[in-house]
């Protein structure tokens, strides 16, 4: 498949809080012993203890430049790929700049891309049609989730299946690596906007006259709707995508599926009649971790060896709003 | 200067709530007649009554196509690019699409930005680099704030500063029209990083912990600092902006500073010695708009015949962060 941007992801870097098995939640919370990993498919994930959002991204962007041996004034742009955040204001890329080490060292641009889910796999496609080997050649893309604070204890199908962490990937123009971006893209179908929500906390219930409330300021979702959803539009998505390519979904070398659900997943897989060991998850390790899902299924993949230079990768999702989005790059 | 990209803003649409004067409001809270005048230079705004900021940045999208004589279905693109929002989930691009009224029919791609008050600036950017005349032929970028439900009322300088609205404009790859993008980029300093903030709301002071505060939930702004940094940022900004490029920033037919501020705009006029009618300004009829503000003067300077085509047109500002950014068209 023909390269469209010489871009390498040069190094990732990766950070965890605290390990919660699901017995300690199942516990906690009076839910059955065994039902997390029976209903969610989730043994353990991890979550924020003192971390702030920010301060998880910082310490993973700041692994990905040791491993890159980079310093942070060498990148031109931190972009935060996520949909959850420390403050209102200012943006959560400037809030991770400024926990850096070394934040004022450098006048790096920092700019918030937000797809829920599927921000990652956005900002991936953006920072490769930034990066031109002039005004940009290194791009950091961080995704730094907290999930655990906006569960609601009644909603045991949400409350076992979320987690934290965070993931930074640095981006590098490279015209000599062989390495490169294929395509991106993504479809929004409006008919189910309201499947995905945490309907507080902004504008429109603003909590001045909207206090605390369980229901309207935890995530709620309809999984049976979202499952219909995707069973139709993942495929019509994958079509398109593949319409002006060479070659089909099958013949990517990996596929990093979001890590909607144990559910979800398994539709993914049946849908495409995948080969062994094509797909990657790692839900239940690490539950669904939002944006940094994605990234942190390519970051172990890396180093355990399950993805290898010159792989033909493709991340692929769903997101709130309802949308379907993926980008295919050679790592 | 050389075009780098053969993109034109093809059509303008803006949405404005309730307009409010400034002495409803300083009867309102008691503070002396004049003062916001005096103070902000801000002689009316427009507030939201019934609006969310998806159904105003919905309308200002519709005006935008009717111009252009296009349906929702030819947009590849929406980019909400704001600092406020109505729902933590979905992304506000999704929120805004499905307020459309042809929303059903298309499939058109939703994605955030923000880089708060630069949003529309950054998205400008982004989108200019994004469009290509195959997989993206057109993309629509939305500010819509409501900054009115974020004001502290112990808070004058704020309080009677901010105002509402929505801006939209579509954009698009067109090799014939002699328009373009010619250069965009930011700085951010993170010295400046909580020089203008809102504290709570997202996951550091999580809102079932913090419950609402009129200090930490409300804009807060430390004035004196952020125009001190203004003044060594934005002169060392344009002089990196204009490095590479023939000309500088007094070559520019328009520039529409963010309407940050009476002080600001009053600090930029005279950073740069800039001709008589160069700079353009609505503070006094819109306050600040947050990332509307740029946008909004835009749409205005076209129709009254203030832009024209052909026009080099600089947009430029600071947000929280602290950033400096900036975008150079040839509109």
């Amino acid at each position: 498949m023909i390269i469209e941007k010489p871009v390498r992801i040069i190094a990732l870097g990766k950070y965890l809080p605290e390990k919660v098995d699901s017995s300690t939640i199942e516990e906690k919370f009076c839910i059955p012993n065994g039902w997390s990993e029976q209903n969610s498919g989730v043994l353990s994930r991890h979550q924020v203890t003192f971390e702030s959002s920010s301060y998880m991204g910082a310490r993973a962007v700041e692994i990905a430049l040791r491993k890159a041996q980079m310093h942070i004034n060498e990148i031109d742009m931190i972009i935060s790929a996520a949909a959850t955040f420390d403050h209102i204001i200012p943006n959560q890329a400037s809030m991770i700049k400024s926990e850096l080490t070394d934040c004022l060292d450098s006048s790096t641009a920092t700019l918030d891309m937000n797809t829920t889910c599927l921000s990652f796999v956005s900002a991936f496609e953006m920072a490769s049609r930034l990066l031109d080997g002039r005004q940009y050649r290194n791009i950091v893309i961080v995704s730094s989730e907290i999930s655990s604070k906006g569960l609601n204890p009644d909603n045991w199908e949400t409350l076992t299946l979320f987690g934290d962490g965070a993931v930074a990937a640095i981006l590098q123009y490279d015209e000599n690596s062989g390495s490169g971006f294929i395509k991106g893209g993504q479809r929004t179908y409006s008919e189910g906007v309201d499947y995905t929500m945490i309907k507080g906390g902004g504008a429109k219930f603003y909590l001045k006259d909207y206090p605390y409330d369980q229901q309207m300021h935890s995530f709620q979702m309809n999984g049976i709707k979202l499952l219909k959803m995707a069973r139709i539009r993942i495929p019509e998505f994958v079509d398109w995508f593949f319409n002006d390519l060479q070659g089909d979904i099958t013949d990517t070398d990996v596929i990093i599926p979001h890590q909607a659900s144990k559910t979800g997943l398994m539709l993914f897989r049946h849908m495409f009649n995948l080969k062994e060991g094509q797909m990657k998850e790692n839900i239940k390790m690490h539950g669904n971790c939002i944006a940094a899902s994605i990234p942190m299924v390519l970051h172990d993949e890396i180093e355990s060896g399950g993805v290898k230079r010159g792989d033909i990768c493709m991340l692929i999702g769903t997101s709130a709003g309802f949308s379907v989005g993926g980008v295919l790059f050679k790592y």
